[in-house]
Parts: C-alpha cells; structure tokens; sequence
C-alpha cells in the first residue's frame, strides 16, 4: 500500500513510521519546509520526499493531512483534487466540524489522534506514538465502506483505537476537557500574576499552581486555530464556568458553608468519576507520600514498585521551596497495586498517605 | 525551652518533631483525639501528652496552636487565657485576617507554614517538613520584640523561611496562588463531568486534564474553613476570573484572532514569571520527552540525572492511554543543568524538546 503524509512534524511523522514498519507500507512524505522532509527522510519516517502535494498523492491509497488545523481545508482539498479516486484522504485536526462541513468529497473521512500534543517536532516521531492513543473519525453517511475499512484498518495497524464520532459531539466534548482546561490555566496564571500590586514581588507558588498552569500559554501557532475552528462549543463551556464560578462567588459572599461543602464534596465526587474514565483499569489509587528531594529518590521509589511489576499510571513530584524536600503523588491502577505500593513504599521509609476518594 | 503543640497532626506534629531534634526543646502535646496524641508520642512528636490545653500551655514558652481555621481563634484565646505572661502564641492556620482581628492579646502573632497540605496525619510527621518552606508571620504594632525574636529563631532552627507579612496581604496572595487554584479546579472537573448529556460515557481525559484537576475537591474539613475565613479576598479573585472568562468568551464569539492570540502569548509570559519566582534559583528550563511508560523509565531518567548531580525540581509523568507510552515533562533550574540533562536524556535514546519559554 502508498500512503502520503502531508506535514511530516510529530504526527505526520509518527503516522509515516508507524506506517512503514507495521503497516509494511510505502509512504511519501510532503511538507512546506525543505529541511524538515529531509529530517523525515533521515529518521526512516517517509521512503520518498515529494516536491508537491499532488506528486505526493498521485498513486496513494491513503492520505493523512496532518498541519495545524486552520490549514487543514485547503490541504485536504488540494490532495482531493490530485488524489486517485479510490483513496482515502483523512487528517489529524484537533478540531472537526469546520473541515467536515467544508470538504464534501465522499473521499474524505475526518480524523483526530488523541496523541503527542506534549512535544513537537519530526525529531520527536515515534513509531510507537498512537499506542493504545483514542483516534476519532468522523465518517459521512456516504462514506464508501471500503475506504472507512482501509483507514480504521491502518489506524489499528498503528496501534491506536479508533472510534467513530459525529463532529459535533467530537468538539462539544473536546471544548470541555481539552480545550476548556487550557483557557482556564491561562485565565489562572494571568489573574495570579497581576495580584500583586506595584513592586511587590510575585507570591511564590506551590506545586499545585504549576500543576494547574502547566499548559497555560500553549503553543499560539497551534492553539489559535484550535480556539477559532471550535469557538462556540468553547464559549459555551467558558460561559458555563463562568456561571458556576458566579455561583461559588455568591456562596462566598454569603459565608455559606454548607453550600461551599456540598459544591467541593461534588467535585471530589465528579473528579473520581472522570479520573476513572480516563485511566481505565478501574479504580484508581493515588498516595502521597513526603519525601526528600535529591536526585535518586525518584529512582528509589521507582525501583522498588518496578522491581514488584507495579505500574505507576501517574506520578507528580512536588518540591518544596528548598528543592530539598518535597512530596510526591503516585497514582496506581488496582486495589491490588495500590495496596503493594503502599507497603513497598512504607518499606523504604516513607509513609504515604492513601488520598481519599 | 518548653514549646506546647495544640493538634498534633501533620503539621503539629512536624512542629513537635523539629522543636525537639533541632531546637533542643521539651515539647507538650495536647489534641482533642486521644488516639493521635498517642501516636504522637509514640513517634518522638512529643515528650508528654498533656490532658488539656491549660495543662499543656502552663509553663511554656511558645505555643502553637494547629487546626483547621475555623476552630483556632477559640484554641488560641483559651491558650492565652492559660499561658505565662512571658509566652508567645502562635497558630498555623492557612488565612489570616480573622485570627489576627479576633484576638487582640499582644503575645499573639498569627503564622501560616506554608507546607504539608498534601499529606495529612500524624504518621506523615516528619522533623524535615518546613525544609526551607515559607513560613509568614503576622507579628502586631504593639508585639514585644522579645517574643517575635524568639519564635522567628525557633522558626529558622526547624528549616523554615520565616517572613513578616500583614494579614490582609497574605489574604489576598494566597487567594490568588492557592485557594483561587482550588476553586478552578473544582469548577472544570464539575463542568467537564456535566458536558456529556445522558448516557454518552464520560470522555478519556489525557494528562492536562488531570494536572489541572489534582486539587479538586480537596478536604472539605479543612477547606471549607478556608474558604469562609477568606471569602472575600477569594470572591474578588473568581470575579476577577470571570471578568476574564467573559473577555475571552466575546473574543471566541467574534473570532477575534488576534485578540487569542494575544491572550495566549501573555499567559505564557505570566507563566514563565510565575514559575520562575515559584521555583528560586533562576530560570527553569522545562524539557519534554516522549518515552515508553515502563516500571523502570523514570528510575532510568532520574538516574542519569542524579549521577551527574542535576536535580529535578519538578517532573509530571503523563501516560497514554494504554499506559505503555506517554510524555515526561521535567523542570531543570539553571541553563546549565537543562543543557547536561537535555543531552544526558538524549544518551537515553530519548530525544526531548525544550519547551520554548
């Protein structure tokens, strides 16, 4: 099988890989700059580089248009136009209904890998990226079985699980764990910095700030599209923050406990429950543990649990101010685990603390 | 010197600890549980439990006073009303304007240790938990000198950073870099969890999600009193939130680009200020990595990096779904350290990306 990859960073990349080396197949790559095909070419994630799109696409049986999202309608149109007519031609846009109702051709199935968000970069493609990764597609009812079969075929090659999804659903649920985070951690981090007044220094902040503003003023070139392509279900979630954070604000203002309890009793609840959903495997432990920061008690701690088969399905290490202490969350999958973890972890002279559901 | 601890749980307890290896003192526990006076003792936490709060504060020189905010104005004034003349009192509650309004007896200074939430119980007591922690000391116009001195000297002998901080300014700091946080994270995991109507199941969620989330719903015992003994300074920072939201919710609606754009380009800059004044000792370099998510990973990376001595001051282990791949995310202080631990990883097999600042 041929298959094109338009845009050969993380993804393109990593599709091209995975394509060659578990789905046997031959791919060409195209991309905008020179030195980033040639990048590709050197890490074995395209056979060839082609000089245009529709050379790249010519003789394809797949194509995966992979750029950030604002780009994507005329890309895909472009491979549409030079593309044989019996290939299909997806992409790997964050976003789905802008392309979905833009691109008519029955060719056309929109996709979104759940996966790689975190680095960038063709030097940071891995064959193995979309392992055990969500990869939706957005079908049409006219969409040719044989060209949804060839794709989900290949996307299952690559390792990830694909599920069909209307677009509409897609963004209404991505505005509200994915793209909804990111603007409250930007809201977040801007509202602490301009809390000080004057020259006062800028508080210093603990492990839970830079938790919850890590991805705050994420990749502009990347997120502006993001945030254009899928506006309204994302206003609609802000605008539904924004009542709930007026909702809080009234209880504050009348120093009503009981209302402040059962709104973060229920949100104790509701983390648990998308907690769950999103690690799989059940029920999920975390523990904390207070250790002291120097360089091998990660190791430690990972050894021992490495050393019992124990996964650890998340870990955050928090530093005190000093960098020489600090305590660190681990969270295991399985009562079982957790249980070991615990008793493993006690053995090495940390207590930790099983955080309560 | 004789210290009396009122609560002996985590942070009691550590105080207890600390006093008692690193100041030389006899320290005097008292606690409304019998069981966690118990263990305090048997822990080394305390030299002798006492059987009421005017039997442990009789002849000391220094109390303090540890429980949640809502019930310390009581355990203080009756600390008070039962100390030496010559005694300091002291609390450790996380808000501060309500205490220090409340008691007016001039050997009280209020006090906030800024360590240990994560971790709660007298079992996670540990000598070495204020390590170079802040610790804010709202000491009063009319405060003998004598008494301020003494307690900012058993302060420094248990690690801590002691600072002299007016109550209402820390209010309004840690309304911003802690409790604001919290209420975020309560309000997203309740709206995502909302998001998905009838008998959809809730969406996976990836890493940022769960970042942003960790603090959610956290004790309502403890943050409950919290919240009320802040909630004005709190109310003003979630309106002020809102105001934001609402900016972004009318730049979303006019797909406005360049406005979003903007908006996120300041976050990102606000971020970088607020990690850096969190974090101390200069810049931080923040490297991804994309890596299999094995037992042993994080004892490979933390390894290396302890071998060449380059600390970790701050590490997120992101797993993907199936838990056999995900993304590291490490925070490295100092450009020289990030450059060996870039190159150090890259000897792994593991190319990582430095996050652009």
């Amino acid at each position: 099988m041929r298959i094109a990859v338009l845009g050969v960073g993380l993804i393109g990349g990593s599709i091209g890989l995975a394509a060659r080396e578990r789905a046997g197949a031959e791919v060409v790559g195209w991309g905008p700059r020179a030195q980033t095909l040639e990048t590709a070419l050197e890490l074995g994630a395209v056979d060839r580089a082609a000089g245009s799109i529709e050379e790249a696409v010519a003789e394809a049986q797949a194509v995966f248009a992979c750029a950030p999202v604002e780009l994507l309608t005329d890309l895909v149109t472009r491979a549409l136009a030079a593309a044989p007519s019996d290939c299909v031609v997806t992409d790997a846009g964050s976003t789905k209904r802008d392309i979905v109702e833009a691109v008519s051709d029955e060719r056309f199935i929109g996709g979104h890998p759940v996966a790689g968000a975190e680095t960038a970069g063709v030097a940071n493609a891995r064959a193995d990226l979309f392992d055990g990764a969500a990869w939706y597609l957005t079908p049409r009812p006219d969409s040719s079985g044989i060209l949804f079969e060839r794709l989900h075929r290949l996307i299952v090659s690559f390792g990830a699980r694909p599920s069909a999804i209307d677009a509409a659903t897609h963004d209404r649920m991505l505005a509200a764990v994915s793209h909804l985070p990111h603007v409250l951690a930007n809201a977040l981090v801007s509202q602490a910095a301009s809390a000080v007044s004057g020259d006062e220094p800028l508080p210093r902040t603990g492990p839970s700030f830079r938790d919850m503003t890590r991805v705050a003023g994420a990749n502009s070139d990347i997120w502006t599209g993001i945030y254009l392509t899928n506006r309204d279900a994302i206003a609609q979630q802000v605008d539904a923050v924004v009542e709930r954070l007026r909702a809080v604000s009234d209880a504050l203002k009348d120093a009503d406990a009981d209302a402040l309890r059962e709104w973060n009793d229920l949100a104790r609840d509701d983390r648990r429950r998308m907690l769950e959903a999103g690690l799989e495997g059940g029920s999920v432990t975390e523990l904390r543990l207070s250790v002291p920061n120097r360089p091998g008690i990660v190791a430690q701690v990972a050894l021992a649990l490495g050393k019992a088969g124990v996964n650890i399905a998340d870990m955050a290490l928090a530093p005190a101010a000093d960098m020489r202490s600090g305590s660190m969350t681990l969270w295991i999958a399985g009562d079982g685990d957790a249980e070991r973890a615990r008793e493993l972890i006690a053995g090495l002279g940390f207590p930790a603390a099983v955080v309560e559901a």
